[in-house]
């Protein structure tokens, strides 16, 4: 299977180029994987926008990958098995075989990789990203480790959700929200959504949403209309005081929800986070931030808040996530996608597309 | 015992008198205290440069007590019992018994009082700083469960630094520090350096300390002297990097300490704690602040670092305090006192002394 392949790279900002590269090499450990769909992630839109931002700048080559521009973008992605490389043994994965791929790239040697934290690896980046191939191409080869099977009902579409999927289960998780506790999720975009369907896989039973797109908002709405048993509200910052009308909206003393994920990363969403949840909550904040915050540090003191970070996901959420979709517990997530592209019309139809409106949540690329 | 009593009163921003007032009344379910020694805090000294802050100014009342400007300051205070009021039944307490005074006033009947709370009382405010009495005065009226008797071996002046060790042991006990972890303690004022003592009774073995002043470096070490056995560091930041050093001096491929006390609640405090600690290690914030912070969310999403706040005392930490002092887990807390002063003198020895030099730490005033 040498040759060469068509590929999305990514040069400069605004520079995005599908091109003919070679194939990549199936090392030991690995196997070759053929993208079936790939996602647009924000941070490959950032990537596209403003970038290099993540994405190593010539001379500046990856810590871990050693890669520099340019490379091959996509890191949301599910695809068929094709060949298994030398050392890896067949049985859990096949040929032949629907797969989605956990893309973070560790050195599994570090501090924090030892600590079971390879999400904070000290050398750490993305396929997709950081060089060694990405999603956005015909083959890529992957450590077997990361290649996750996807059981027969999860087609790859689906299988290309499972990684924003990923960040928003691991976020509750670390977030350590209880069922029982009422959860405020600020930002509706594919973050803020995935944040939704994971709070009710978990059974949560009151959700609240802030978002000032109206297509968003729909969007929400439409997540919520299939869950008519939970109290979903979404609250529009530009008509109503977000933090009193969650203070109001939450049981127990008009005190606020317990939890708050902060899935827009700006001034204003984790403003309305921290002003919103109640004494002792928590303030999640799962984005990349492009400048800095400025925060009333005495009103975590005064009411004994906190604030937490969250990075992608780690060991153990790619498996859960499919088991909910796979279970039913994520019902009908195949309402993030708003468009499938093919991989010629990947600048024009799907980034180009995304800047130019909310209306889209998460398009599909088919490499 | 109707009549007049002395009392140092806060009137505005520099004038602090002591006055003749009336002897408070007590009433039921109160306990009447004879103030013996009261320290000044970081707070009162607030109030005494820029007030009123915290105190109630003039038109504008205390939600709880309703009091305004002038009131009587003084928090951190212990004594005798004098008196029992109406209602209360002699055993826990009687007359003549050495008593320290846990100075939060709660409602008892908003939601966070309810859920166990009350340093987050809706209400909320302090004896000696929203009203009703305080520590800086002949006699003070008390509700009985905010009394707690001092054992044989913890005298009144010990007794006058339960409540800002209190402080610092709800800091380490919110924070979920463990004895094997590594700490950084920023700024070893009397915060500081109580929470040294805390993390000390806990007993942490690696504790490291940043500070500028070379007099409270002073003190830290000194108190480091008497703990041989603990490996305490006191780094200077204008000297060296602390982030640097926190994570060579910290084991476990310098990860950098687990947790982080902002004592000094300034920018580049909370810089060098969020710099310091360790991937998904927390920054415990035990400081108010004067302004906003600007804060690297990022530096916190990509490494799952916390930051919380929290607030002075709750049910049980007074008690835990003293029995760690009585027990000696505590060891030499009246290292913390640097001086002693009459009321008459509390304004020009006390108040004028803390700000004119860093060699103070906690200055005891006797009423």
């Amino acid at each position: 299977m040498a040759g060469s392949m068509k590929a999305l790279r990514f040069h400069s900002a605004k520079d995005l180029r599908v091109e003919s590269v070679p194939v990549p090499e199936l090392l030991p450990g690995q196997v070759k994987v053929k993208p079936e769909w790939c996602g647009i992630c924000g941070s490959d839109l950032h990537e596209y926008l403003t970038g290099p931002i993540l994405t190593p700048a010539v001379g500046k080559p990856h810590r871990l990958t050693g890669c520099t521009v340019p490379l091959i973008m996509g890191h949301e992605f599910a695809g068929e098995v094709v060949e298994l490389g030398p050392g890896v043994q067949p049985g859990r994965l096949k040929v032949g075989m629907k797969v989605c791929i956990e893309p973070t790239l560790f050195d599994d040697t570090c501090p924090p990789c030892l600590d079971r934290r390879r999400n904070c690896c000290e050398k750490g980046g993305f396929f997709g990203l950081s060089g060694w191939g990405g999603g956005f191409s015909e083959y890529a080869c992957l450590q077997e480790k990361v290649v996750h099977p996807l059981p027969d009902n999860v087609s790859t579409e689906i299988g290309a959700l499972v990684e924003p999927l990923a960040v928003a289960w691991h976020a509750v998780k670390a977030s350590d929200h209880s069922p029982d506790q009422s959860a405020l999720v600020v930002g509706a975009g594919p973050i803020g959504l995935a944040v939704l369907f994971c709070l009710l896989a978990k059974g949560c039973r009151q959700i609240l949403i802030s978002e000032v797109s109206p297509q968003r908002i729909k969007h929400a709405l439409d997540i919520a209309a299939s869950h008519p048993d939970v109290e979903i509200k979404v609250l529009d910052p530009t008509k109503e005081d977000v933090v009193a009308k969650a203070k109001e909206l939450c049981s127990q003393g008009n005190q606020g929800p317990n939890t708050a994920y902060d899935c827009a990363g700006v001034q204003k969403s984790i403003e309305t986070a921290i002003g919103a949840v109640r004494k002792g909550g928590l303030v999640c904040n799962v984005s990349v931030w492009e400048k800095p915050a400025t925060i009333d540090v005495n009103a975590l003191v005064f009411s004994e808040k906190k604030l937490m970070g969250v990075a992608c996901y780690c060991e153990g959420d790619f498996q859960e996530v499919i088991e909910a979709i796979s279970t039913g517990k994520i019902r009908n997530p195949e309402k993030l996608i708003t468009a499938r592209v093919a991989l010629e019309d990947a600048v024009t139809n799907g980034f180009e597309a995304l800047m130019k409106s909310r209306e889209h949540v998460k398009i599909l690329v088919h490499p």
